[in-house]
């Protein structure tokens, strides 16, 4: 299986519905597949320049290392010079922080990334988790 | 005027339907604002890892210079050492080619650039431009 | 409304009215719009090199991120690696300090920032802060 | 002697006014030292972003390589992989185009440059070398 452009437009909608929802500040949302090639970017009115490459980040982060957005943030409070070094290996692409959610099929195997940013990081993470749910997908956070 | 998420939207449905109607090869493409933010991205299944920053590249340099895909490619063959140069200025994110497309409202004022990926420069121009029409903007190719 | 040239010349020279009434050391001031791009950059003689570039640090990172140097400086202390991830992003070219501050018309839409180096990062934000008072528009610190 | 910054007012308000008397698209001008730092940047209304890089680009490479624009062209044409290494040298921030004057003193001495963007290079050249003019001091062009 793999992540279509269709199951990334449902994903994302679902998500920024979410946010919407919630009340949530204008969130940016980014979708990476398992390469970590960018397949969808959406961004809300009202946002900062630097929204998308925040999201980017996020996912592309998970994507690129194989794990969630908490487990990089774990990683770079435990062994920070782990991840500035994973910094320069990507030139400096990777958000290590939460928002940035592992897409898996039902075996586990990676689809993709999802990384959202625009409200906290908590928040940003709870808009990408409904996201995966939308299209039955597994999410993983690193959490 | 701005451009909207919704603008973006309406705007790349339009471009991504003439692809298919015409059957060209699977397009990504990229719209980023009067700032060179990113504010949408949509990739077709069955690219290369590569589609999405190609896209981009031809919105961002537009943006950027303030110039059409076309007068962009005319200025990389009269005076290469001067796109060079605009290249490293922006961190090589420019591609200077056709299907880079500049979105002015109707007194001439930049909104943002669309960027396609996928067939040749030529057809990528077509979608761009058929989404532009879709959103009732002008379009400069830099022809 | 838009940051015209002549807004940021009267900024700029308030600003650096108030640094010489205040015996402070020689300033460096830098503007940019709301997408990023310089619009003014002023440095008075008797300074270092990199003047020119902290003052730009500090007014391009709160553009890019929505928010004032006082809060990219909390966010600094805080959560260190998602700063470190935000000097990334930007090919480090953000300065998490006071001193960077945006300037917003009456209904709060960002226009863009002035960073100002030279004196005590609580200095130059005084600078900053007068020189948004003389031409009537709002300022944001992150405070 | 050295490039003061009220010089560097003068040289760069008389610089915009030519441009403005002879009808000249919107310009950006930027000034660095003898030492390749900044100590003014204007850049007029309705601009592309990344005008005052382009500006930028024209002074400081005049300034680190010791030569004016003109010669930076030339040896770009000429020899094309000694002004790419140049380019990788000063991390991709030299333009080398017409439009990057330096200003030398009576004897000679580099006080700095001046590099000018907006309309076509030689246009560009016109206004950087009115306004080394009316601070008295010479033009070097590399021509």
């Amino acid at each position: 299986m793999s992540l279509t452009l269709d199951i990334c437009r449902t994903l994302a909608d679902a998500a920024l519905a979410t946010g919407r929802e919630k009340g949530m500040k204008p969130l940016g949302v980014v979708i990476v597949d398992a390469r970590g090639a960018v397949r969808l970017t959406l961004v809300e009115d009202g946002n900062a320049p630097l929204r998308a490459d925040i999201a980017h980040g996020k996912a592309f982060g998970c994507v690129m290392v194989g794990v969630g957005g908490r487990a990089l943030e774990r990683m770079a409070k435990d062994r920070p010079h782990f991840v500035t070094a994973l910094g320069g290996l990507t030139k400096d692409r990777i958000a290590p922080v939460p928002g940035g959610v592992l897409i898996r099929d039902a075996a586990g195997a990676v689809l993709g990334a999802v990384g959202i940013s625009g409200d906290s990081s908590d928040n940003d993470e709870v808009c990408a988790l409904a996201g995966i749910a939308a299209v039955g997908l597994k999410a993983d956070t690193g959490a």
